[in-house]
């Protein structure tokens, strides 16, 4: 390994969200969807550089960038998308809400997956639109979407299905026929697709691969809003941007409202370090999968061997989803943070018997973290 | 001074909108609202220590972010604001556009300033608002507000009055007189205001110093939306955030509407950037001030000189408001553009015969500008 993934890390005083919630000294913090790894060292030259030039003025993306990101995604998951299908984003997060009021009026309705992170759900009810879950079943230790029942949660105001890939929470990377399927439903009952793939580039089951729905066919493709960012592959939240992938210009258009107006642009840094990332950050990514597999299999054993938790496979991200169900606690979520350990609560994603552990750190804090839930629930 | 202003910049290759638009070797381009200045070393340190930390995670703004701003509000304006008055927001156009669309209904009416820059105008027609104009008027050199005309431009459909001080383009930094009769006459029609503040820091008339409208009167700052941003003081338009100063608890919930959901929050370098602009950065300003008022004497000097072009006085910002309507030119813009000059048309500020001169730049530079101006047009 070129990369020392095991190098401790600080994130005091750098008001980081996840460090300066709990009192640090009593609560280890491991909820919040970042990473507690440096970006890649291309990245950090990468800003460093930029930085050093002193200007900040009023900058546009760097010239080809949608070549780039088209030539990225070609390279990376053989999708071959036209550059005037992409707009730049200041986050997913922009694009989920803009998606949702957009492409459904005031009376209409969206489906959205169950579980899955709270903006999903927060982009429908924030602006009144009713929502169904499609609630994902553990199938032979995977999250998946039940087939069968979708149909059953359509009505005639249903125009807009939220989709993540891999699932958040879950780990799900879904195959090509999960897509295949679920593309087909989405085409049969004509609802728009908003896919959020932010975790694309977190892969770490070694017979997957991810695979953008809107890939699937023309025919889903010309209905689904793709939404991507590269902040949680190379853990730049804070800085980072997102894009959207449209071939339908009817979306583009629709997913370009507020920019420039009441949404502003990305910061000119965005660009630099999302650069950067796609032209020399993947040696560092692949070293970064290989670290994760290894947290990945130390929590699939320690949780699996704690009587009354479980948790499925983790395809990809770096977030367990893990089942208390038949520990019988009333708030398994408390008891971990009696216990010194913040999680992401169940109820964030609508499942109250669960908790999401983010194990985007280094192995001795998830060896911590197992300590814990050993101490808590045995 | 500490601070050399002269010294030559070269902003090819940095994707600079205001650099990169017109072909370099033939055009001088002094039009987009940014300064050809490094940001102060205060900005430039306190940014490469921040990304040498090397993890860019999910951030909160500094502790106490608020207080400090309140306290510079104070120290700079006299105005007392309490920290939970304010808003953080992307940008100050992210504000203008949230402001109109909140605080008036699609078949409602706002007023604006004539001259004003573009963005002014396109809040309300992107989103379908009527709009009636100000038309300053020069009166001893400087663009004001023609206090007995604008009770006519009031309907029953009239909510809103946007407003800019220092004005762009103009330059003029309201009295106090001026600015208790416009708030006067906004609480007798009882209208909104929104008052666009962001030149604030940039007061070059040793006279005048900048009076936040809501500063005037309690009753002022009950209608009032101040947007400020050291973006434009401190040259980090790219990369910087605003905040918004409402005492009413209204007007504070209007602003925030699409925050953290279409609305992203600003990058964690944007408040590195404006905090250290504040703690540290004003002997930086106070120095800019000096040049900026050296360029501003000789752009007096020599346009007032040649025949047909007149200005007024240049109380604020880097932004020379220069009246072509003598000459008797069809496009004076394209006359200069075809010298050699980039200025700011005057049709994107609803005045054909004017051109708006960026002078934020180093000197010889605008000797160079006035050189084309003295070329086109003698």
């Amino acid at each position: 390994m070129v990369f020392d993934f095991d190098a401790p890390t600080n994130r005091l005083n750098t008001d980081s969200i996840r460090w300066d919630t709990f009192d640090q000294d009593k609560v280890l913090p491991l909820w919040v969807a970042d990473m507690d790894f440096q970006s890649p060292p291309c990245v950090i030259n990468a800003l460093s550089k930029r930085i050093q030039e002193g200007i900040y003025g009023y900058t546009h993306g760097p010239s080809h960038f949608n070549q780039v990101i088209a030539q990225y995604l070609l390279d990376q998951y053989e999708w071959k998308v036209e550059p005037d299908w992409i707009v730049i984003l200041p986050s997913v997060v922009s694009g989920l809400y803009t998606a949702v009021q957009q492409l459904t009026k005031t009376d209409e309705a969206v489906l959205i997956p169950n579980p899955v992170y709270h903006h999903l759900r927060l982009a429908c009810t924030s602006s009144g639109r009713q929502f169904q879950e499609m609630r994902l079943e553990l199938k032979d230790g995977r999250w998946i979407l039940p087939s069968n029942e979708l149909t059953s949660l359509v009505t005639n105001k249903t125009k807009l299905a939220l989709f993540c890939n891999p699932q958040n929470p879950g780990s799900t990377v879904f195959t090509r026929e999960e897509l295949q399927t679920f593309g087909n439903f989405c085409l049969k009952n004509d609802l728009w697709i908003c896919s959020d793939e932010i975790h694309a580039g977190l892969v770490l089951d070694e017979s997957k691969k991810h695979i953008p729905l809107a890939s699937i066919s023309k025919e889903i493709s010309e209905k689904t809003i793709t939404l991507m960012s590269l902040n949680k592959t190379f853990n730049f939240p804070g800085i980072g941007l997102a894009w959207a992938v449209a071939e339908n210009p009817l979306l583009r258009k629709a997913i370009q409202v507020g920019l420039h107006q009441t949404i502003a642009a990305p910061s000119l840094l965005a660009y630099t370090a999302t650069m950067a990332a796609i032209e020399e950050g993947d040696p560092w990514r692949q070293e970064l999968i290989q670290y994760l597999r290894g947290n990945r299999d130390l929590i699939h054993e320690k949780i699996n061997a704690i009587k009354g938790l479980s948790i499925g496979k983790m395809e990809g991200s770096y977030l367990a989803w893990i089942d208390c169900t038949q520990l019988g606690h009333q708030n398994p979520y408390q008891a971990l943070l009696d216990a010194g350990l913040a999680t992401s609560p169940g109820n964030q994603f609508n499942r109250d018997q669960f908790v999401r552990l983010n194990f985007g750190t280094q192995r001795k804090r998830v060896n911590q973290a197992l300590d814990i839930f050993q101490k808590a629930f045995t």
